[in-house]
């Protein structure tokens, strides 16, 4: 458990006491009775906005790495975007970062067979001294190989860990600090660079970056593409030494990011969030990540609100989730106006149907949301009645903060084929399905907005 | 009809007395009875030869372009794979071309929306000026609709044709000329440079080489992938102006090249082909096209003349098909012995299942023939009683030397999705697929080695 943060439990009836100054909110519940859901789903399924924001968001600006002029531009497209659809209260939320920009990268095997390799680098990595690093490598079949291996067996070479990724969210997140962190293992180890074969479960040549530690102690580091992780596998099996060119070229600089912020004012100081994040890697045009889930929020909180509800619908497009900068900034930014934030949810799986949702602890034993589960079965989404984890790092630092979480989880069979590569692109996106997810969140949303009914929360020390 | 050629038929009577002048050969057919056969076939599903020689050129040799010092390298290699295979007379034909070697290459929006592209320039394509060209685009939905556009139409533009290739062999047959005549095409109509979306059915972000025809009036070309054909399609439909900044460099140099080339023996002077093509493209390894039928080639004839057989199998392991250069050059260095040639075929099509074979005319209708159906049938190939069409650029020249063709027709499912891309790789290729492909081949050669079976001929007339 974390410095700062106890459970406990804010009773229902103290929090209705709350509520029960205002006086202007519309009777709860008469815009989420059945009937209106089942409405709102069917129109949801066969409404174009998601669609129209996403075709905008990739064709007009495209990748938009944080940091970079694209994610400026991708800002004010934004706030133009929420403005044109009579969101309110309109802003941005600056904060600062260190940004990352990648430069000219390659790499190829120069003995004993000489060979081009597919590669990319990792989001942040260091550069290679200018001309590139040219070593012997040091395959570990295993990330836990690696670890294994003690200190000082890799001096003066490169370390390539060529471990496939289970399928899904599971294995993503299994071998995740293969990618975060075998870098700075590697270094420990006195490796002078690192290859890790792609976190991801297609099989084409383009590889797949993502955020690695910024521990000091790390090394220049980059992603093999599947193939060629499985190429020098079977190079390095024929037991030759196995020499490796390896060209990284990038550069930091301090910047500024926005969290892009529009409401749907509600009748009451109560506010439901629903995120998901504008920034994307500099690769493909960020189309499962995340602009599906902007276009899905977006187009959810629109729908969910077409009807004056008691609670405001705030959408929040963080700007800087791939480095994990823009959720904490939001929390900082907002710490002391998140008592009257009743759940808070984000949409960032890309664009594969719904298939689950989490409520809050206690969320699916209570009797106010007992008709939930029929409202998104239509949807083939099912009600688990286990309580929503932790969102990921937009959503966490409000969970932190005593935020309640609300979770959907997709169908991922797609999803980790192009994540974080150039393959990220509108093609990739079934229409039907991302109307599926805009469906889901918009009777989400109506309900949480609709109904008066709070959830048990986290509750923070304050900081000492 | 090409002049020089003339279609007359060689008596089969005629040919079978030249035939009787030799008495060592074993009797005719005794190593292709339908038991004999049935063995092959199976023991050819279960042999590892093929993947093992694909394994081999893949890993230690990839990308093996014509006039590359890693085509020379692959030459070796398949000299000493063949001799250690046992191949007798292994040699090298050698002949000169004009090689054409890529340079860096990036395009990108320019305006209005500032974004890179996924481009490959074609195969032989001029370079732009250094610095690259930067223009405004006419984008063409249709390559007919370039066609109608009048001289002077795309005076300083980019042209660029974003129409999709329909599946397999047919839609590329169909919309090749946009890839090979389109930057001439454009040229003659003004246009500075030439853009046109991938030959292939897949979705990646990695585009598709080619060759492109070399005339004089052409302009530098490159192909975008399809997710940035679809890109430019739905800007365009904005109607703002659209321009592109597109660098492409590439040099050209005299070059020499070989036909690989080793034999069989068999009783006769009589020989049946059977080819490949040793070359790739730049991109990939060159597994599927067609490392695949190297692989296919080497082991089915290695399988076909396990016993001594009355024909010697002869493997050509062509240098220079992806330009067209290979064949005419076998075809004039043996132009003076291809009358014992009884039958020429080649496997360029990848690795995905055979499904049908195709013999020479009068080939279905020969009794002596009228087993093969059913030696083939347990592969799920069918005979199809329409005779063999002309080969590609590597047979073609031989057919129209008269020596009759043979062809294999497979499953084109995937292989235009990797098809002269970074993805076409040994991961692509599913093993029990192309042994598979060595059975049918095997099969084919048994037979057409060991019986005293002769085929109607095309006959030239002597050069004038």
């Amino acid at each position: 458990m974390r410095p700062g943060i106890l459970i406990f439990t804010l009773l229902v009836s103290a929090w209705a006491e709350l509520l029960s100054a205002k006086v202007v909110a519309p009777p709860a519940g008469a815009q989420s009775t059945p009937a209106v859901l089942s409405e709102l789903r069917e129109k949801a399924l066969h409404d174009p906005l998601a669609m129209q924001v996403l075709e905008g968001l990739t064709s007009e600006i495209g990748a938009r790495q944080v940091g970079s002029e694209n994610f400026v531009r991708a800002r004010d497209w934004a706030v133009k975007k929420l403005q044109s659809l009579g969101f309110q209260n309109v802003h941005t939320e600056p904060f600062t970062l260190t940004a990352w920009t990648r430069g000219e990268e390659r790499a190829r095997i120069v003995a004993p067979y000489p060979q081009k390799l597919a590669i990319i680098g990792l989001g942040g990595t260091l550069p290679t001294p200018a001309g590139g690093v040219d070593a012997e490598i040091v395959l570990f079949k295993k990330y836990a190989s690696l670890l294994e291996a003690p200190p000082g067996s890799l001096t003066g070479k490169i370390a390539v860990v060529t471990e496939p990724m289970a399928p899904g969210m599971a294995g993503y997140a299994a071998l995740g600090k293969a990618r975060r962190l075998g870098p700075a293992e590697a270094a420990k180890r006195g490796a002078i660079a690192y290859l890790v074969r792609s976190l991801g479960n297609g099989s084409t040549r383009l590889a797949h970056t993502g955020f690695m530690s910024q521990d000091a102690a790390t090394v220049p580091a980059a992603a093999l593409s599947a193939p060629d992780a499985e190429l020098l596998e079977r190079i390095a099996d024929r037991g030759t030494p196995v020499r490796i060119h390896l060209e990284l070229a990038s550069s930091t600089h301090p910047a500024q990011s926005w969290n892009t912020v529009g409401e749907i004012p509600g009748a009451t100081d109560e506010t439901v969030l629903m995120g998901a994040h504008l920034d994307s890697w500099d690769v493909g045009t960020g189309a499962n990540d995340d602009g599906a889930g902007v276009a899905i929020a977006v187009a959810a909180a629109k729908l969910a609100t077409e009807t004056r509800l008691r609670r405001t619908v705030r959408v929040v497009l963080y700007g800087g989730e791939e480095i994990g900068v823009a959720g904490p900034a939001y929390a900082q930014y907002n710490s002391k106006n998140l008592k009257k934030m009743i759940i808070a949810g984000e949409s960032d799986s890309g664009s594969e149907p719904a298939i689950e949702v989490r409520l809050p602890a206690g969320g699916a034993q209570n009797p106010a949301l007992a008709d939930l589960s029929s409202a998104l079965s239509p949807l083939a989404v099912r009600s688990n009645s286990e309580p929503s984890r932790e969102g990921g790092p937009d959503i966490e630092p409000l969970n932190d903060l005593g935020v309640p979480g609300l979770e959907v989880v997709q169908r991922l069979d797609s999803y980790f084929h192009w994540h974080h590569t150039e393959d990220d692109t509108l093609d990739k996106v079934v229409p039907a399905e991302l109307s599926q997810n805009v469906a889901t969140w918009a009777v989400l949303l109506r309900v949480m907005a609709d109904r008066n009914v709070v959830f048990e929360r986290k509750a923070v020390e304050p900081a000492k």
